[in-house]
C-alpha cells in the first residue's frame, strides 16, 4: 500500500491551493490531516458543543428543529462550505405533550418514570386507570388470546444487554417497535414497556412505534429500566393480586408542518463527477439535547469534510446532508431521495451511532471493487480499524443511495455505551469522549479523502445485497 | 485475640437456646453468623427489596412515610423483634409540589432538569422569569455586593469530586446548604445550583437548605450536573448578553403533621444494662425510592441484629431505631432523644451511607477503652476493615447518644459511588450490590455481637471530642 499512498500524496501535493491553506506552507497531505484530527481536532467538538448548548433538543417538525437548521446553516457557512441550503419538505408532526406520569394505584402505590413513545395517542389529561398485565417479551404478548387485554394496560418487559456492534437492538427493539400495536389488536387500552436500553437510570428511552394498518393508535410509553424492574418485582410480591396503574400521557399530532434538510458542499475539481455523500441527522428526541444522537454524527462528517479540503481541493464534490426528522420516520431521508433521485451519488456514508471509537469498516463493494476496499482498509488500519466481512447497509439517512442501488460504506462505531443513552434525557454533551470523537474525525477524513479523490466509479457491478436500515 | 474470641465463644455456647435455633444443632457462634452473612445473607436484601417495591419513596411527614412505618413495623414483627412500636411526634412538613421546570428563555431557549430544594418557597404555578447571574462557588456569591442580585436568579455552580470517605461533601455541600439564603439576603428572587453530586445524569440532587433568621425563604432548586454544565457553557457563548430563565417550582408547607420513629428490640439476658442502639432512617426524598438512602441502612442493622440473636441471646438488649424525617431536619432523631434522654445508651451506631463495602472502623473510645477498640478491630479485620484514627461522630439519627455524651462507633462505608445517587431519582434498588450489602451485614453482626455481649461499660471516661453530624 505504500506505493499507492505515495502516489495519492503526489496528487494531493499537485492540487491547487485552497483559501484555508497559506500557499507558502508545505501542503499537509490527507494522512497528515487525519493524524492531526486524531491529535487535536476541535472542529467536531465546536459543532456538537455549539448545537447542544445554543439549541438543545430538536424534536422533528418543531420550531426547535428549525432553530437547529438555522444554526447549522450558519455554522456550515462560517466553516467554508459552499452551496449551503435548507431544503424544505412537509411532514406529519407528533409532539410529546406534558411530561408523562405513571402511578401504581394499588397494591403498592408509587410513581414510575415514563415517557411517551413516538406516534402514540393521548390518554387525555385525566389519564386512564386499569389493571396491568405483564409479558416478558413480544412472543408472550403474541401468544395472548384475542380480546384478552380488553380494558387492560399491557406491560412488556424485555431486558437488553450491551453489545459492541449494537446487534442486540434487533433482539430488544421489537418491544418498542411493535408491542403497542399488537396489544392494541388484543384490546389493550394502553401499553407500557421496559425501555429498550442498557442503563440503570430513571431516564426512559423513547423512540418510534408503529400500529398495524387499521389499528387505532393507543397511548404507549416506556418505563425507565429501574421502574420496569420495580414493576416486575411488584408482580412477584402481589402473588396474583391485581396491579392497577394510572397512566397520563398527552402527546398529540400537530398535523402537517414544515421541516427541512440542511446541505452543504466542498466543491470538487470536477463537479460533473457524482459526489461523495456524508449523512447524519439534525433532529433529536425532545428528552435530551441530541449530543450522541446525532449531533456528534453531524460534527464528525462536517469536520472530516473540512479536513479533506485542507489537504487540497478534492476531485469529487463532498456533500454533507444533515437530514431532518429521522427519528419520527426518516422524513428527511425520504424527501432528499425523492428530490434528488436523478442525481447519481458516487458513495454514501452515515455517522449515527454516537461518538465512540470506530473499530471496523464494511463496504458493499468488497467483492466488486476489491482494490478500493483494500486501499481503504490499509489506510485506516493505523487508527485501529479492521476490515469487516459484513455487507454495509448504510444508515437511515441515505435512502437515496439505497434507492439508487449505489455504493455504501459503514464505519462501525463502538456501541457498548450507546444504548445507555439512546433516546433518553441523558443524551448530553458530557457523554462525548473527545479522544474518541477525534478518532472518528481522523478515520472519516482518511476514508472520505480517498473516496473524493477516486477518479473511477466506486461501485463496479451490482452492490452486494443488504438488509434495510434500522432507525 | 484468639484467647479472647475463644472465651467469647464459650460464653455464647453456654447461653440458653433461643427460639430461632433448634436445640439439637450445635449452636452457631457469632463468628459463624458473621461469616454466613458474608456468604449468603438474604435478610437485608429482603428488607430493602421489600420497602422499595411495596412502599417506594417515603417523603418525610407524608402518608408515604407513614406507609413505610407500617411496613417496617410488620417486617420487624415477622422477623422476631420484640417491643416493636411506632413512636409518634409532630413535625413541620414540606412537600415538593409539581415536578420542577426551568427553561432558558433567551438567548438559547431550552429546558433544563431541576428539582426544588427542601424548605424552599414556591414560585407559584406561573413561575418567575429573570436574568441569571452565575457564581462559581459560595465564596464568589458571598463577595457579591449587597442588593446586587435584586430581581435576579442566582446560579451557583460548584463541582463535586467523588471521594471514598465522602469528605468532599463538606467542600461542595455549602452550595446547597447556604447559597439560597445568602442570595436571598442580596435580593435574589430565586436560586439554582449545580447539584451536589458526582454523576453525569439528568437527575437533580435535592436536599435541604436553610435561610438565615429573618430572611424570607425564596424558591431554590438544583439543576442536574449536565444541565448546570450546559448553563455554564451558555454563559461562555453568550459573551455578556443576558441569560434569562423561567423557573417554576411549587413546593409548599403542609403545616404540622404526624411522623414517627419505628423501634424494635432483640431483648438481652440482662435488660437492666444499657442497650446497644443501632440507627438508620426510614424516610427518603420523594425523587427516588430510598434504596441506598437509607433503606439499605435499615436493612443492614436489622439483619445484623437478627443474626446476633441467632448466635444466642445477647447479654444486652439491641435496639433498632428506624428514625423518621431525617432528611428534612432530623425530626425523628431529635424526638427520640427528647423522649428517651433519661434512658442511658451503652453505645450507638448508625448505617446511612449506602450499601457499599465497609473499609474502616472508628470509635470515640479508642483512647479510653483501648481493649474493646482493639477487640473489635481484630474481629473485623478478616472482612477487610481497618481500624481508623478518626474520632467517631455517629450519624444524624443518634442525637440521643451525642446528647448523652455516650459511646459511638462509625463503620465507614465506601462512598465513592454514593454521591452519584444521593437524593436523586436514581436511588433505586438496582444500585445495591448484594455482595457488598452482605459484607456490611457481616461486619455489623460481628461488631454488634461483641458490643451486646460486653458486660463492662463501653465508654470509660469522657468521649473524645467530635464534630457535629452532617445530614
Amino acid at each position: 500500500m505504500k506505493k499507492t499512498l505515495t502516489a495519492l500524496c503526489a496528487i494531493l501535493i499537485a492540487a491547487p491551493a485552497t483559501a484555508n491553506v497559506p500557499p507558502a506552507q508545505p501542503r499537509p497531505t490527507l494522512e497528515n490531516q487525519a493524524d492531526m484530527a486524531l491529535a487535536n481536532d476541535g472542529v467536531a467538538w465546536d459543532f456538537v458543543e455549539g448545537i447542544t448548548t445554543e439549541v438543545g433538543q430538536r424534536q422533528a417538525g418543531t420550531e426547535a428543529e428549525a432553530r437547529g437548521r438555522a444554526w447549522a446553516v450558519q455554522w456550515l457557512r462560517a466553516n467554508g462550505f459552499a452551496n449551503v441550503a435548507d431544503e424544505p419538505y412537509m411532514m406529519s408532526t407528533w409532539v410529546p405533550g406534558e411530561p408523562g406520569r405513571a402511578e401504581i394505584v394499588s397494591p403498592f402505590p408509587q410513581s414510575l418514570a415514563v415517557a411517551p413513545l413516538g406516534d402514540t395517542a393521548s390518554t387525555g389529561p385525566e389519564g386512564i386507570t386499569a389493571e396491568v398485565v405483564m409479558f416478558r417479551n413480544v412472543a408472550e404478548l403474541v401468544a395472548a388470546p384475542e380480546g384478552s387485554l380488553k380494558g387492560k394496560i399491557a406491560f412488556v418487559s424485555n431486558t437488553m444487554t450491551p453489545t459492541q456492534d449494537g446487534s442486540q437492538y434487533g433482539f430488544a427493539g421489537p418491544t418498542r417497535w411493535v408491542a403497542a400495536g399488537i396489544a392494541a389488536q388484543k384490546g389493550a387500552l394502553a401499553t407500557v414497556i421496559k425501555s429498550v436500553g442498557t442503563d440503570d437510570h430513571r431516564n426512559p428511552h423513547t423512540g418510534g412505534t408503529t400500529f398495524p394498518e387499521g389499528v387505532t393508535p393507543t397511548p404507549a410509553g416506556a418505563l425507565s429500566n429501574p421502574d420496569a424492574a420495580n414493576l416486575e418485582r411488584m408482580f412477584a410480591r402481589a402473588k396474583g393480586k391485581p396491579i392497577t396503574m394510572k397512566l397520563v400521557l398527552t402527546p398529540r399530532f400537530l398535523g402537517e408542518t414544515q421541516s427541512g434538510n440542511v446541505v452543504g458542499e466542498i466543491v470538487g475539481r470536477n463537479p460533473s463527477l457524482p459526489p461523495v455523500l456524508l449523512a447524519c441527522h439534525l433532529d433529536s428526541w425532545w428528552l435530551g439535547t441530541g449530543a450522541i444522537d446525532d449531533g456528534a454524527g453531524c460534527a464528525i462528517i462536517a469536520a472530516a469534510a473540512s479536513r479533506v479540503a485542507k489537504a487540497g481541493q478534492p476531485l469529487r464534490t463532498i456533500r454533507v446532508l444533515f437530514a431532518g426528522a429521522e427519528e419520527t420516520g426518516l422524513w428527511g431521508s425520504k424527501a432528499y431521495s425523492a428530490a434528488h433521485i436523478d442525481e447519481p451519488i458516487a458513495v454514501g456514508l452515515e455517522s449515527d451511532f454516537g461518538a465512540d471509537r470506530i473499530w471496523r469498516f464494511d463496504s458493499n463493494f468488497r467483492e466488486t471493487n476489491p482494490a478500493l476496499h483494500k486501499k481503504i482498509a490499509a489506510a485506516v488500519a493505523r487508527f485501529g480499524v479492521s476490515s469487516g466481512n459484513d455487507v454495509a447497509t448504510g444508515g437511515a439517512d441515505i435512502n437515496i443511495v439505497r434507492d439508487q442501488k449505489g455504493a455504501l460504506i459503514d464505519l462501525q462505531q463502538d456501541g457498548t455505551r450507546y444504548f445507555d443513552l439512546h433516546h433518553t434525557p441523558d443524551d448530553t454533551l458530557d457523554k462525548i469522549d473527545i479522544v474518541q470523537l477525534r478518532q472518528n474525525v481522523a478515520v472519516w477524513t482518511q476514508v472520505v479523502g480517498i473516496l473524493a479523490n477516486e477518479p473511477a466509479p466506486i461501485l463496479t457491478g451490482a452492490p452486494s445485497p443488504s438488509a434495510p436500515p434500522i432507525m
